[in-house]
Order: C-alpha cells, then sequence, then structure tokens
C-alpha cells in the first residue's frame, strides 16, 4: 500500500508517494519563511495533493526539524522555521486537512535514520546510528532493528552531548557540547571570533558577507586554510568522541554519517572523523563510519516509512 | 520458583537464592587472589552448594566484573580478578559443576542495574541508567523495562565514554575518559602525580603507604584537604558531563548511582554531581540522580532475575 512521506525543511519541503519501497511520484516546494505554521501547513498540504490528488497513500508521515513530544504529533519548537517558537500541534493541524487517515509526525534526522536502515546503507544492521551535521548536529538512534524515540523524545540529540568540560582548545564560545564544535552555526561564531583576535582566513572573504554555509567551507578547506583546517580538524574530533562515547554506551555496529556540512566535506572529512574514532575505541573494537546512500529524497522516504515502523 | 544469583566480585563472592523477590539464604566467601579461574569456580560451587545443597534452585545467574561475550557466557578478560587475562568459558565451566539447569553470566554492573530495576530505586522506571563508580566507572542500562547488553556486549561502558578532548585540566594521566577523571584508580594516579608536582595531601598519610581506598578518600573529603576537594570536584564534573551526554543520546528518566567510591562519599557527593548534571541539562529538562537501594547483597539478587530477564 502506497504510504506519503514530507520532509519539512528550515528551506525546502518535499513530498514523496512511496510504494514498496519506489517512489512513486515527488514535489518540491519552497518552504515559506514567513507566515509561521499557517503558512508551512499550506504548503505540505499542497505538496501531498499534488501527489496525491485522489487522497489514495494509506497514511502520511512528516519530518520536522525539532523534537517531537512523542505520541502527540506536536512539536515544541522549530529554530529553524521562523515563528516556531510555541508548541505547534503539526499532527493535528494536517489531520484536519488531510484527515481520515493515519498522520505521524517525528524527527527530520529520525526518518533520515529509518530510511538509511530500511533502503540505504544501514540495510540489515540491526545497531546503528545516524550522524547529521549541518546547522547543529543530530541524530537517529536504531535499536534491535527498532527507531528509538525514547520516553521524551530527546533520543538522538547528540549535539547536546559534551566532549569537552569547557571549550579550552579556543577560549571561544560554547560550554563544550558536540555542537560548539561540529555544528555550522557555532563553528561560524568560532571562525568570527578568531578573527577578531587577529587571525587570517579567506573563509569570510569567500562568503561575500554572508553565511559559512557548508559550500564556504568545502571552499576554504580546498584552498588550504590554516584557519578552516583547525576548526574542521577541531569539528572531526568532537564528532570522533561524541560517537566513541556513543558506541560505549549503547554498543553500535555501524555510523552513518552525513548531513549538509559533511556532504560539502565529502569522503576525506569523514575518513578523519573514522581514523580519529579508532584512535578512540575501547579494547580495539573498530566500529565503521559509512555515508548515507538515500540522498536528497532520503528524509521523504523515511517519512514514508513511519507509519510502518510504529506499527 | 527459586533461582540462585552469584555476586563475583574482586574480594569476595557472594550466593543468595532468591525467591519471588525475596532471599531466602545467603553465603559469602573471599575470592581467591591466587590459582586463576579454577579456584574461583571452584569457590562459586562452594557458596551455591552451600544455599542450595539439593540442587532445587530452578537456574543460576552469575554477575561477573567484566564484560561478557553476549549469549556464550564467556568472560573475555576480568582486570580485578588475577589470571584472568584471556576467555574464560565461565557458563560452560560452571555447567559441568552445576549443571542440568539454565546457568546464565552477565557484567556486575548489569546485574547491580537488572536488581534496582526490579526491586529497588528504579521499580517503575523502564528508561533508567544504573551508574557505579568504583575501580572504574561501569554503567548498567535498562530500556522499555528490559536490560540492554547490545550485539557486543559493550553496553554500558560508560567508563570509556569522552568527557574531555584529553586531560586539560591538570596535564595528568588519560586521554579523556570518564575513568581518568572517576575512576578510583586514575584519581589515585593523578593524585601521585600531583603530589610529585610539588602540592600538598593528606591522602597519602591517611592510607599509610596503602591504595587510595574508598574510605580514604571520603576521610580525606572530611578533613577539607584541597588537593582531595580538586580532584572529587572534578570527578563529579566528569560524571555529570557523562550522564548529560547519556540522557541526550538515550532518553533516561532517572539515573541510579553507586558503587563503592559513592556510597563512602555519601549523599553530598550524589547531590553535587546532580547539581552539576542540572547546569548541562538540555532544554532545562531535569533527570533525577538517586541512590541505590539494594545494599550490599544488589548484585546476587540482580544475579538471580538474569534468567527471567532473558526469558
Amino acid at each position: 500500500m502506497a504510504t506519503i512521506g514530507v520532509d519539512l525543511g528550515g528551506t525546502k519541503t518535499m513530498a514523496v508517494l512511496v510504494d514498496d519501497g519506489v517512489v512513486q511520484a515527488k514535489a518540491k516546494r519552497a518552504t515559506p519563511v514567513s507566515g509561521g505554521p499557517d503558512g508551512v501547513i499550506d504548503t505540505i498540504v499542497r505538496a501531498v495533493t499534488k501527489i496525491d490528488p485522489d487522497g489514495r497513500a494509506s497514511a502520511i508521515g512528516i519530518g520536522v526539524p525539532g523534537p517531537v513530544i512523542p505520541g502527540t504529533g506536536v512539536l515544541p519548537a522549530a529554530p529553524n522555521l521562523p515563528g516556531w517558537d510555541h508548541d505547534v500541534p503539526v499532527g493535528d493541524l494536517l489531520t484536519e486537512r488531510l484527515g481520515r487517515r493515519p498522520i505521524v509526525v517525528d524527527n527530520d534526522v529520525n526518518v533520515a535514520t529509518l530510511a538509511e536502515h530500511r533502503l540505504g546503507a544501514g540495510v540489515g544492521v540491526d545497531n546503528l546510528l545516524g550522524v547529521f551535521a549541518g546547522t547543529g548536529v543530530g541524530a537517529g538512534l536504531i535499536l534491535d532493528g527498532v527507531l528509538r524515540r525514547g520516553p521524551r523524545g530527546l533520543t538522538g540529540e547528540i549535539g547536546h552531548s559534551f566532549v569537552a568540560f569547557r571549550d579550552l582548545t579556543s577560549n571561544g564560545p560554547g560550554r563544550g557540547e558536540l555542537d560548539d564544535y561540529a555544528g555550522r552555526r557555532s563553528m561560524e561564531q568560532k571562525a568570527r571570533w578568531l578573527v577578531e583576535q587577529g587571525e587570517d582566513t579567506v573563509l569570510f572573504d569567500l562568503a561575500e558577507g554572508g553565511r559559512l554555509k557548508s559550500r564556504i567551507w568545502a571552499e576554504a578547506m580546498d584552498a588550504s586554510d590554516a584557519l578552516c583546517a583547525r576548526i574542521l580538524d577541531e569539528a572531526a574530533a568532537a564528532l570522533a568522541a561524541a560517537i566513541a562515547s556513543a558506541i560505549v554506551l549503547i554498543d553500535l555496529e555501524l555510523v552513518v554519517l552525513g548531513g549538509g556540512l559533511v556532504e560539502r566535506l565529502g569522503e576525506s572529512f569523514r575518513k578523519r572523523v573514522e581514523e580519529k574514532l579508532m584512535e578512540r575505541s575501547f579494547a580495539g573494537i573498530a566500529t565503521p563510519i559509512c555515508a548515507p546512500k538515500m540522498g536528497d529524497t532520503g528524509g521523504a522516504i523515511g517519512a514514508a516509512l513511519l507509519v510502518e515502523s510504529y506499527g
């Protein structure tokens, strides 16, 4: 039976109609940057109606950029969606518009991890962590073949795990969380702070006054920019430390490492994280790190698998 | 139906006969410090025979001081048992001597956590972490009411999680793992190293040439020894950081914090860890830390619950 999956991102909204793991139809819309939840819900409804005008899909899954209160479809906050600074009952709002079938809402990183486990890099591996680095770092956790949410929906908030007592390596901002080293927002703050201390970098020239997007970091890396190399090295070390801690705590067989920043930096960065992870391995037990396989539609496809994953 | 639980420790071996959660009989033996596995297996057999001479117990569970290869009953290494530096098939060796009934072997911290969950501080809480600090720090993990082992038996090796990139706070030994700060072995090394750097402490005077046992740390703390206070403060901070990371990764509702060192330091130390954990909480979500309730026989009682926990 066909199901619909929607990946709600800060810049774009992607909807897919999936039958037996195969995408039958696809629609992409810009996520509105003003108008708050109403405009975003409209956008989702239009994308869903486009790929399934007769409402024949048996269920709808939605991946959203923030933690979801388990079992409620409520998103308490979504820092990447303007105006979403209060509880938004995404599930209920969509049921009003698209009702008469199950609608399941989950975190975007959870659905991306689910897609990798069922159809991508993690097929056949029952205990894995999907780590996705972008503005911040998030993770999805599969244990015994089941996507885990946890009683309060916190599961996978690896960006808020601690890799340092405090940011001793640079005296820059942050309190020692993984996000402080490997989240793009903090990496930009740190670069800016280091420039204020008198250091040189091509990063801000490349950005031409804009934000330091993933592409900019990749270009500065290719240009052998020393400050960029140092921040990326810390990012790799922090990712390795957080992943190593996760492995000894819950015994993972595989780590899928992706996200906008990692995809742009490419395989050499992933290899660097894997080398640092090996240095930190417990009793020499190796845990491989691999790239996601699902590409741009991974999140939406994972969302389409959500209903089944709760079944 | 009555079952037997054995807690095999570095200094003592405790066996209990448990029926419906109640201890019916108990035996305690010194764990032999020489003779390797044979002597230890003999000791276990004698303790079990003492409390159940007719072999009527339906099953036997054994808690051992080291990780167990899942489903095998094999202990690859036990640093606290002299001569156990190779694979020891504890399950098979005991089956030869006590056979004709299920014998299950698991990690000592896992069984202590199981006991707290079923009969102690964690009754009614389905997602909890039991953290036990002694020579090193270990943890047991209950998820959805089930004791989790993991595919390679690594689950709960929290002492090897990373709380610092490296030991920057003191330039002492270690690579930034929780054990480097909150394991008694490393704490002693650090104290010794700081004395070599010219610092003062009453720790080694109190120990009179012996090891810095938990009792010594508690006495030095009561004597307001500054070096002791500093090392204990780092231990509390490191425990809080590792626990905070575990909470955001797997969403835990309760942490039971015990072990020889913590028990000696008492409630003030546990409160200090809890305060530091609150400072590091994600989105202000509090997770309580409580003391174990099972006391000295907790490990053995948990071992007696092992067979049922696999059922």
